[in-house]
């Protein structure tokens, strides 16, 4: 006895009709066909292991392999005919397609000890591996401008800055080369990442295990993967490689968005800069594309639920949005004009109050002394209304007799940064140095 | 001077070729498209109004409002023809459009003392507000399969549950009316939403205000807006207006989220629960949309930048996606069939210990000790391997010698349930009252 | 039969010890103590309502207040003594200091047919109304701040940005009405929030409803509450209360951490900024209170689950931040010094191209056309390098023979401001209503 | 000229008086406290550099190593006494007191080429170096007890669940080994995650790097860092290396909470499971820690703002969290009784369909086939209300003739988890491996 008793429930096996609402909440077709290559091989690689477990014979073998071939240029020629109302995604479209070519009583045999839980976690981390190699390409390329102009400009001196105001003078390069750090980082890690995104776990059937012994290490290799996902169930509730990468994104693109934000106030431009407001906006996308996966998966009960659906749009949207953002930069930087003349004009004596504080340490004085006795100077600058360096040494001396003729030296801008040549510093030698250990990291890679 | 002499800036006036990625990443068209209709009459409110002002004659503006329902028309019949190399946006699409059909020197005047900047906040504020009004007809008519239900089957007891265990008997009725009070709320706080969407920006020009003196608020009337941004800077800055409809989304499908993660474990079902985990998924999702604006507005400087872009394609996701949910909720809810008989055996004695302490309150026992008594009941309970309710009188005065006969009535679930006649309770008139108050909010509408 | 014999399970009623990491993970007498008033009022409207019910007699009651009088008065003069054994919370505490006080006889009657459930929703509620005056309090100081120094300043004209660039003149007051725009908002918002807030769900019990028939509206009335939650399972479930106050708290750490960042660019100053960046970066700290709450309680089944217990800190924290930054805010505004001479030196000629070409859309220029030609008199500026005012009229007339003698006109930086008198805008009376629609929303309150 | 004349700005420099709220807002001595070890051992790292440069001579080095070695006795001793109106922080704490002790003229050197920029990022970086090996300990300790556990009660098997619903039967170890993939995993993490943050900012500076030519390397080395950041900029600027934490702990935390959600309905108990829902629930609060602190550092211009403060607390919160519920699942897990007996119980036939598919697969049946005769079977079972293995051959020879009498060895579970031998698979075999795997990873520490 039921309550409702015209009762019409959802799904297909329940009622005759099915609501379009629901059927296109519920396809993924529309989005996973991205993956169809990968679907293709890995099917492949899984037919080619079940012969050798006797589930399929030889002939069966090549069928399989020659339909599947079909399918795939069906979709590279754009001529497969997706059918809506029965290709729920791709596994199914090509399933359906595959038995239309060679027959259903061999393609049935296709899917055999295998579910489509293992089958869409292979089809993601084989996109995914592919995907992050390019994006590791895009970023090489990226760290390679940085390095290149880095090693080129090494004479443009600029204002740095901290809390929005010009502080010391450093190299052009050296700024750069912040990034190049950042990104050196940001490269480390794809690299750390790729390792994870690239196991396998196919065979990992619905969730349980192959129940027909299959050769999982055999289909690993022939797929190009790392190795395998230690345990079945995790093989099909895993969705934190693509939380990782999609941490990794974030992180990047938080780089990019504050190199844009620092630079714009540096070299402020005329022209149009919409392009690089739009990747500094994007740094709130993929962020969200991040958080929002996490609170997709969080609390739901392992190990496969179709929540984890939701982890495949947002995932190539990130790629996409990161890829196309990497390569923007790569564009920016390397047409950017700098002006080493206006950088030059931007600095003022202010910014050399350390080094006159400097100046007097080397006589000795203890440094919480000399930084009261140049805060002095730099007020005396204001009250009389000149640059620091215009200063005449009785003024100086009126502040603290140990000043001597030679602070005039201290008022150099290439000089101060020359002083600064420990390790990670804005002298010449230490900015080469940089530039040495970018591209180093560069040829770290596999 | 500059440094790097074959300097390929990026864009076109800077060099004859444009990089495609850059083209592709910045251009909108792809999906500001779905504002033609609100452009289209937005630029008609304007052209009439600008006839008040002068700047067009009645010939002219009679001109562009012929021309711009052509390419209405257009839209609406998809012969509309995109050039994707000037196309940039849905606005200079329209404008182009209108100047091939009426000429440039009339359609050259239609922007007149108007931007983009202040152009798409009133595109995206027609839209948002005409998708409110449709979301909030989807959660009224989610409601009323709430109340409709609720006062249907007011019969069916089951176990109320806390920290995932049942505790205490509930009406059925009782358990959705809690939605219903989420969803009451969620009901009044998307019409305080639309309030704030359905201002006009129109007239702010690039920021500062339009200087020829527009009529606002008969635009703003013209286009049904319930009135204006006071400031012209925070028409062109604000979106605010995204940032709440997601905030006001995102909560709306915790409580779908919620409910699925309620209600699977209450009424487990064999049939494939998909796309009702997939519902639950999407509380991710448009989680994510919100987080995302959030971190590309944030700490961006006023006024317009083109990092708002960003608002645009999560906007467009955010509605479909909660819009769709709902719908499937509805849906869900409409066709469930629940099993009464099942949810009354899925109650125990056990459930009502409280009932059993509360007897004893009311002789006057004080219900910290009635609740330690009680205790004991459902301990020997256990030990003895019966359920508490065939426990003998001797027994239960075994733990406390004041049980008396009339003990027996505790253990009754249309009493238990009864009993809690509070406002808000389970009892039947509580009930009651708590359906009538959600019609009322359906009723308050605007 | 266990698998594991030497059991120790968690928890007093397993075994003798308890976890010390436990132990403190678990209590939250160390936050939740905030509420300690909150508890006891609401313990005193409860006792009073159950001696209508009868479940307490007249004297019972005034011992029961007596008695949660002295430990209020114990708590504010900082004599209550934990005992840090047995009190878990802020309503154990206060029970069991009541039984110390009163006797355990009369005090074990207290809790009668309530729970922690209830009582905890009700104590925060209580807590956090009071905190949403006290801020919209701060909102309102700040909001007049705006408004006086708009009036005061109206006469100071600066630069208007967009894309961080200097766009066309606007008032001073203008800009900080940008922010009167948004602040406005935000005090809708609050006030609405507040009435949400402030609903009782006191009655609710453990979930299903209180069984001794309490008079729910009498308690709500005493507490001040504007009325009560509709249903008892939502009473003791909902949290969207708090996440509600902090989405509205997020947002308008964002206006802030805007106005920051707008601010500081518009208005350099060497002094040290630390504060106002540490303003901006607290809007992340809010945000992330936000978003952690709503990840904390996604997904959870109904009811009452300990999940919840995270929403009191992050409420507690985002709460005194708010206020904090509130209040920071509106002292930097009341007392940052203007300099209008050096505002209006930061205004170039370029930034009247927009007037113009508006200048030849008056003489029936089509505004394209005008805009163009705009655009060539701003390079034919550069090219002479020239400011665009110091050009001859037969320059101008070089560029289109439209111009003529009092072109001259447009180059006014008064003039241009004063010509955006549409609404919003930034003509003085535009800019006289907008303080008044402010001043409106101030009185608006409560 | 100032527009307002009684300016009365923020900050000691500007007037008398400091703003309580502001000052209390401003400082962050309440919480860095607990990096006055790591400052200390930095300040004699420091020192000792400095006697190298010629800075400090060996004396006044001693005099410091001795001076602060009593400020940290102090600190360990509870005998610090701060000065709340001039201990801003940590540094400004300890040097203060370090003069107090030893004098100012040589306390006065100690800051030399030093600033709190990079001062702070190397406490930060120390301490946090620390808690991650503890956080390592814990993890390690946790995926121990899954080993341990698993190889101990290899026997028990038990349902497979997704989609909430009973799947197919698993070994109870099995399960296990899903968190066991996870939490190998988060180790892998983990120790990459140290690695960048082991590495020394010292000798940045403000920002532009040391002028006295500070041996970076030995400063390193002494503190036990991996290595330098190569960039000083970046060494100031750098707070990745806390998010980086976070996103790792966030991560971690989901699997928790997920391990909790998956539990609690296979493994139901009437114990208060309170503390295990609290874990849950600050799956959010990690979460939320991440996610602001991202938006914290979002769009801030590079190098140092007082933004990057917004990194402290959410930091230490953040460890402390992850490292309390680490221990608290490892206890949970370590004294968890199993009922196995409950366990078998759980199983029913139908949960062997699968394996009846495969059935017919081994006799050449193509996999699609089965699958539509088993749901045959199930429905038949359904339909006659019998289990699936009470059918008769009869029976099940009415569905398809190629059942055999061998069919009914089908109907065992213990056979079917036999079956899933292939690597990642629920058979015994497989499972040891897993635990070897697990085990072979606890040995990959540093």
């Amino acid at each position: 006895m039921s309550s409702s008793d015209n009762t019409k429930l959802w799904g297909g096996r329940f009622t005759g009709a099915v609501d379009p609402v629901m059927m296109q909440y519920n396809e993924s077709l529309t989005f996973d066909r991205v993956f169809y290559s990968q679907d293709i091989h890995g099917s492949i690689a899984y037919a080619r292991a079940n012969t050798h477990t006797g589930i399929l014979t030889q002939h069966e073998f090549s069928e399989i392999e020659r339909g599947l071939k079909q399918v795939q240029k069906e979709w590279e020629t754009n001529t497969f005919e997706v059918r809506p109302e029965v290709d729920e995604d791709i596994h199914t479209a090509n399933e359906r397609r595959l038995g239309e070519v060679i027959g259903k009583e061999i393609a049935g045999k296709l899917h055999t000890g295998r579910s489509r839980n293992d089958q869409v976690a292979t089809d993601m981390r084989l996109w995914l591996r592919d995907q992050l190699d390019k994006l590791e390409g895009y970023l090489v390329d990226f760290l390679r401008v940085i390095a290149a102009r880095a090693e080129k400009e090494i004479e443009a001196v600029m204002p740095g800055y901290t809390h929005l105001q010009r502080a010391q003078p450093i190299r052009w390069s050296h700024w750069m080369l912040m990034y190049g750090s950042f990104f050196t980082s940001d490269l480390q890690r794809i690299r750390e990442v790729r390792a994870r995104v690239n196991r396998c776990p196919l065979g990992a059937g619905a969730l349980a295990g192959n129940p027909f012994n299959i050769d999982c290490e055999a289909m690993a290799k022939e797929l190009c993967f790392d190795g395998r996902i230690m345990n079945s169930l995790a093989g099909v509730a895993d969705r934190d490689f693509v939380v990782e990468t999609m941490q990794w994104g974030s992180m990047l693109m938080m780089h990019l968005a504050d190199a844009y934000s620092t630079g714009s106030s540096l070299m402020p431009q005329k022209k149009n800069p919409d392009s690089l407001e739009l990747l500094r906006g994007k740094s709130g996308r993929v962020f969200g594309q991040m958080a929002g996966l996490m609170m997709s998966v969080k609390g739901i009960p392992s190990t496969y639920n179709k929540d984890l659906q939701e982890s495949v749009e947002p995932m190539l949207d990130h790629v996409k949005t990161v890829g196309d953002s990497l390569q923007i930069a790569t564009g920016v930087l390397s047409t950017l004009a700098i002006r080493p003349e206006n950088m030059l004009k931007a600095l003022t004596p202010d910014m050399l109050a350390t080094d006159l504080a400097d100046y007097l340490v080397r006589k000795g004085v203890p440094f919480r002394e000399t930084h009261h006795i140049s805060g002095q100077v730099v007020a005396l600058a204001e009250k009389v209304g000149k640059p620091m360096d215009k200063l005449s040494l009785e003024q100086l001396q009126g502040v603290d007799k140990r000043f001597e003729k030679n602070v005039m030296e201290v008022f150099d801008y290439q000089k101060s940064v020359e002083m600064r040549s420990a390790k990670g510093g804005t002298s010449k030698s230490a900015v080469m140095e940089q530039i040495e250990a970018v591209k180093k990291a560069l040829a770290g890679g596999r």
